[in-house]
Order: C-alpha cells, then structure tokens, then sequence
C-alpha cells in the first residue's frame, strides 16, 4: 500500500466530517418521515439499456466487468453500469414493484451515485443524493408540486447551515408564450437551450444564438424578456408575463394553465414558508424533460455553487403498456453541501468521540471492575468508553481530552471507598455510582455546534 | 424498460422491509455508539493493485470502466473495481489519515461491497456489510480481543430477532500444537486448510486429505482430535488442548499464549455476556490471515446460514515504513440476516408509512386548511400526512388503512365546529385541537412485530 493519495472525484471525510454528514442527513430523514415519506434503497447497478435511455448521459456512465472478462470489449443492453441519479432506478423499481406499493407513492432514497466524468473543476465522481418523490398511478394532482419544494425547503433549512431560496418555473409557462410567438416544437426547444445558457454568455450572446437559430427580432425579444422575469409577487409576475404575451399577441390554453400553476405555487409557498419561493422564469434546466413545475434552490451566500436542490414534474416517469406514472420530485446534491459545510467549518461536532464518559484503569488486574462500570453506565444509555491501558491517570485523562470526552471515571477500587466522575473541563471532581450517576442531556449525545461558536 | 425482473444477487426490499434493514442498522449504530466507536464511510472503488494484493480474490472483483474506454482491454494497478469487502479500505483510510486520526482508532463502517461471482446458491453480489475494528498504532493490548466479539454480540442480540453464539478460536493454539508434532509452517498452512473442509467431507475426507499431504498417522490424529475440541468452560478447553498437546509431546510459548488468551477471552465472555462465547478449536477459516483470536458467529436457530459475523485478530492490518497497524475485528453480512428476517417474517414494521395521522380533506378549496393542521401537529415532532384527493371520506380512510396510518383528522370547516380525530383502529372518535392533540406515544413511530405477534 505506497499510494496515500486521495483519488481525485472521490470525497471521504475524517469521523468528524461523517458526523457532520450524518447530522445532514438525519434532519432530512426526520423531516422527510414528518410528512409520511417512506424510504427505499436501490442496488448500484442498471442494464446499459435503462441507464442509456435517455441518450445523451453515456459519457458519464461507469460499466462493470468482472476481472475475468477484463479483456471483453463492447457492451449490449445488458451489461451492468452503476447508476448516475437515483431517478432511472425509481423509475424501474416502481413498475418492478408496482403490484406491492400503495399509490401515490412517497418517497425518499439517500444513496451514492456516480459519473464516470474526467476529474475536473472539482466535480465529483461519486457522490451521496437525497431524492424526494411522489408517484401517482396514472394521475398525480397538481398540489404535490407545491407540497415537495416546501418539504425539500423545510428540510434545508432544518439542516441549520443558513438559508435556502427556490427558484421556480413553469413549463407550460414557457411553451405558451413560444407558441404565441409563433414557435414551434422544435424551435421552442431550441430556445430553451440557449435561455440555459444565459447565466454563462449573458443576454447579448443568447440573442446572437437565437438569431443563429433563424429566429426573429421579436422572438429574440420576447424570448429574452420572458427569461428576464422573476420575483416573489405572484400577481406581478402573472402581470408581466401576460402583458409580455398580450404584446407578442401570445395567449393560449398552455399560457393560462401554466400561471394559474405557478401562481398557486408561489402562493403557497407564501402562505406555508414565506420568502422562501420565488419565480425565475430563465430557469430553462430540464424544461425539455419537465412536464409543470420546475426548481432550483440556491444557497444563500454560496450561491457559487449553483443549484443545490433541483427537479421538477414529469407526466411519465414510467410507463408499461398504457399505464403512465407521472411524479414530481426534488434531488439534493449531499456531498456538495457536506463538503461545502466542511471547508467553511460552518458546522463541527462537539466532540470527537460518541464516549460521555471515559472510565479509567486503575491498573491491568482491575480492568474487569472498570468494564463492570462501564456496562452500568452503557445500560442505562450512556455511552461510555474504557481506557486502552492502565496508563498514569494523567495519560489517560489526555486519552479523554483528546477526544473531547467531557468525563472521566476514577473506579474505587475494593476499599470501601466511592468512585469518582470529574468534569475534565470545569476540574469538579464528586462522589459518584455508576448505577445512578447520569451526565446532564447536553453531554449525552454529540451535538453541533457552528463556526463562530467555535472560537468562544 | 421491458425488464421487469429483478438482478440475481441485487437484493432490493419493498419499503416494508428497508425498514426492517433500518431497525436492524439503528440497532447497531446505537450499540457501536455506546461503545465509544465512531463511524467511518470510505468510496465506493479502490485500485485493483489494493484490491488483489491478497491474490486469491481476484475473480470477485468487479472492474470499473468509463463507457467511452468500454473498448479498451486488460488493466494495471491503478485501474479502479469495487470493494469487495471494507477491510482493505480501512487499511487504506487508516493510512491516508493516521496523522489526523487517534489510536486506538475505534471505527464502524456500515456499507455496500460488490463481488462479481456467478449467481449461484443465492449468493449476492452486492450486500450490506457492518464491520467494527480497533486499530492500533504499533500495538494493541489483548483486552480489544475480548471487547470487539461482545460488543457484536450484544449488537446482534439486541436486534431482537433471536439468539447468537460466537465461536472462537485462537491460531496460537493451533500453531503451538502443530509445532509440537513437528509440523513446519508450511504443512501447518496445509493442514488448517483442510481442518477448514472438515464440516463439508467429514473427519474421514480430511484425513484422507492429510494423509495425501504426507502426514503421519500420529499427526493426522492430532490435528483432526484437536479440531473436535470444543465447549463452553474455559478450564475445560484448555485441560483437554494441554492433555493432547502431551500426549503428542507438544508444549511449547505459541500454545501456553494461545491457551492463556482463549481462556481469558471465555472467561470475560461467561462474566459479561453468559452463554455467548464458546470455544471451538475446528474454526480454521482466516487462521493464515488472523494472528490470534478468530471469530465466527451462528444464529442460533438459523444455523444453515453459516456464519453472520466472522473476524479475528491481525498483528498488521497496514505498514508503512517500519510503522505498523495492528487490528482485531468482526463483520457481519447485514444483507443475509435482513434477507432471513424478511423470509421468515421474523420481524416486521407496525404500520407501512411513518404517519401517525393522516389529515382528511373537505374538498380541494378548504386544502390549504388541512395543511395547516397537518403543519401544527407536524411542529409537535407528529408525523402527518395529508389526503390525496378531497375524495368521499371513506376512500380517504380507506388510504390511511391500508397504509395503517391509526388516527384520521377531520377538518371541521368554518362554522365554529371542532376539529374531530379517529382512532381507525376503534373507531372512537372525539374533539381534538391540532395545536394540543398528541397521539399515544406507541402510536408516534414506525414499531416492530415479531411475526408470531402478528396474528393476534
């Protein structure tokens, strides 16, 4: 073992990051539960030919071999890649299992993904998604739209690491207005692509690529003005885009829907976790796969990061035969956000044992005393570590120091005397037994604690 | 995705039974943790030069490959597979990190590994491992021998799905005794690979066995007598290995060290965990890896599985320069015991969704008022989750029983009228505010059946 350099792509943390990791995902799992979300987990692995649906991810798939066939080449439909998002194994698992689940289906899934993508720009080759979800069984009302943003927003903000924003859009929105410019299908699409692309080449570089495509002045215009949209007001922005419409002469079935959509949205969304959502209407990401609703979240004050939370509605996930199962659902970007979190030190845990207690050895004979204690303590919930060697107490005092273990345990010994428990912050030191002693709730489990509380 | 059936050897459950694996995973989590351990998670892939440096595993392994390289034949070291188990990245982690970590470094790790073998006998080829170790910085005191098969054992026993015994052995033993009769350490090798096959082909298959190795009549005894040693008194164990050993003229430091841990490691056993540890001088599996105690675990009842958690002792699980990590510990196939628990119907959750309560909707007008609720009980830490469809309210109801969600609310609209809540259980109905309400605590979270309590 001579190479002792981390692979590029493949973030590990020390115990103290795993910690922070955990602490992330235990709010999203409680707040997940809160709302009636049920968890799965999918193997690693999909045929080529489900991971390859959709064309134009192949480059970021990883196929498996096994070693003894290392010298095979090729592939087929068959051949085993690891999965690179956790929705095309949703996908396969709901209608595997379609006969056993209840519908509609919520649910949560936190696993690794991985993209065989050249390490670069510091992205990850394998990384840890949270994925929300709710499947219907032909049909899937409109409210899981608002209800799974606001969830996904509680969940962030639950994690105490600052705010988060969701910037929404709609679809329907969208393609009602090319339609009134008089785009079609095609172009409509084209357009996406390059509104994508504003945040990159700015509104100029959007416009000469639009004109590229063949499309006029005014559809420029118009396309470029629909993007510029955002805000929290749900009338104002139904306003501007009807008054942008009414302008291009658009105003169509699609339009109409899509603002009623989107303004109940964001109505909600004011009503349940104000200043929270917000309409973008340039979010252009996944419109040509997203069916309604779509989002991205940005983090407040990391807003480099780009969107760390996106998704949106798709009126068929799945189908098999004439059964459709539509769904919307919302995917965090874990390991971002814990690496994140990591290099700022905006969270750390309070110590770095899960021991309150560290019992000591007074010396080799009598470790079976100090075990004795330590299951007393252990049983009543305490977690409780036992020195590694019956070391001077001073040696074994820095044992529990080092780990941030707030106290040691003197056992007695056979003398009629009584063990001791002392606070090695405070130095108080008193009377104590191991069937009753209990340390205050604060120091029974790890907590968090944020950067600047650090240093006080 | 035509492919509707399942991977061989790709274990996935339904909802129902992830939440079986969760119980099982909390309960180890919650023991480890007691114990002082921390938890650790390592990528998913190691270089195939790590992966093979121990030779024989070869053809287990799973190579990873980019798609656009997917032509590209044969590999070298640097080339990427999956884990095969989370041993050689502990070794590979405790490396890249011994200057931040502290010793003795106490670590769990629960996650998947991979094995590209044929499926056969339904064996998996991707699975759930927990494995706890201590390592150590150049040494590491005997007492951990001890700690680590108890804390397992008490791990497993308090999954609450039966009883387990572990096995143990010590290779000081064996070795001290093949010595006294004049085995080199190469027929040593030899001879406990065939003490190994000995529950397979029987004390006949493995003398023949031995014999065709060129052991003497005298030395084939030995071995296959020494092998049938087994039992719970540790003075017992140890009277009948010194009786043999004088017998055969042995007696020598390997097999007084050897029979001085075994002992101590029993005794520990009956004083902290009675009737758990067990000696059984014929576990020869990982006796040329291991250096001292070896472990295997059966689940008493269940015994066709083999063993669920084997380990032992290793005086070098890493080098580096003169620097070495000795180790000892256990891991257990978490995958084996969910996939038995489920087969059997062993264990099994209260109620398939985490809601307690589930809010009716009037009609979808009045929907933001049952988000309300479903909000206020939701802040008290009650799961909630909202109907669907304002359809008629016995599909609503019919929704929470077959999720057996126990308590339906009743909006009680804008008269004045208060809110009601039903217990579907008895069918008793009374007033409740969702601002004070609160459930039986029993009813709050997911529980778990045994399967014999499922039928009353």
């Amino acid at each position: 073992m001579a190479r002792l350099h981390p692979l590029s792509g493949f973030p590990e943390w020390l115990p103290q990051g795993r910690e922070v990791e955990r602490h992330l995902i235990r709010t999203l799992r409680r707040v997940f539960t809160l709302h009636g979300f049920v968890e799965i987990e999918t193997r690693a692995v999909e045929p080529l030919g489900d991971l390859l649906r959709k064309g134009e991810t192949s480059k970021e798939v990883y196929v498996l071999r096994r070693l003894q066939d290392a010298d095979r080449t090729g592939y087929d439909a068959k051949t085993l890649g690891l999965r690179f998002d956790l929705t095309v194994p949703l996908a396969r698992y709901v209608l595997e299992n379609a006969g056993q689940l209840d519908f509609p289906f919520k649910r949560y899934q936190i696993q690794k993904v991985w993209r065989g993508e050249r390490p670069q720009e510091g992205r990850f080759r394998e990384f840890l998604q949270a994925d929300l979800d709710v499947i219907g069984l032909g049909q899937l009302p409109f409210h899981y739209e608002v209800e799974l943003p606001l969830v996904m927003a509680e969940a962030l903000t639950a994690m105490g690491i600052g705010g988060f924003k969701v910037r929404v859009n709609n679809r329907k929105v969208a393609e009602g207005v090319y339609q009134g410019i008089g785009l079609g299908p095609e172009q409509a699409e084209v357009a996406l692509r390059w509104v994508d692309k504003l945040d990159k080449i700015g509104p100029a570089g959007v416009a000469a690529g639009l004109a590229g495509e063949g499309l006029s002045d005014e559809q420029c215009q118009v396309t470029l003005s629909l993007a510029a949209i955002s805000g929290d007001d749900p009338a104002a922005v139904a306003c501007a885009v009807r008054e942008l419409a009414g302008v291009a002469g658009a105003g169509n079935a699609s339009l109409e829907e899509g603002l009623a959509e989107l303004t109940a949205l964001l109505d909600a969304g004011q009503r349940r976790l104000p200043g929270v959502l917000t309409a973008d209407l340039k979010i252009a990401r996944g419109l040509d796969y997203y069916t309604g609703s779509v989002y991205e979240t940005v983090w407040l004050g990391q807003e480099s990061l780009g969107s760390v939370c996106s998704g949106g509605r798709y009126d068929s996930l799945a189908t098999a035969g004439s059964q459709t199962y539509p769904g919307v659902g919302l995917s965090i970007g874990v390991s971002r956000l814990v690496s994140r979190v990591l290099a700022l030190g905006l969270l750390a845990p309070s110590r770095l044992s899960p021991a309150a207690v560290l019992v000591a050895v007074v010396d080799e004979p009598s470790r079976a005393a100090s075990d004795t204690i330590a299951s007393q303590l252990r049983a009543r919930g305490i977690p409780t570590d036992v020195a590694p060697v019956a070391a001077k107490f001073g040696k074994q005092l820095k044992y529990a120091d080092r780990r941030g273990i707030p106290f040691v345990w003197f056992p007695a010994g056979g003398d009629g005397l009584q063990d001791q428990v002392k606070d090695i912050r405070s130095g108080e030191q008193v009377d104590a037994a191991a069937a009753t002693w209990t340390p205050p709730a604060a120091d029974l489990r790890v907590g968090f604690v944020r950067a600047g509380e650090l240093d006080h």
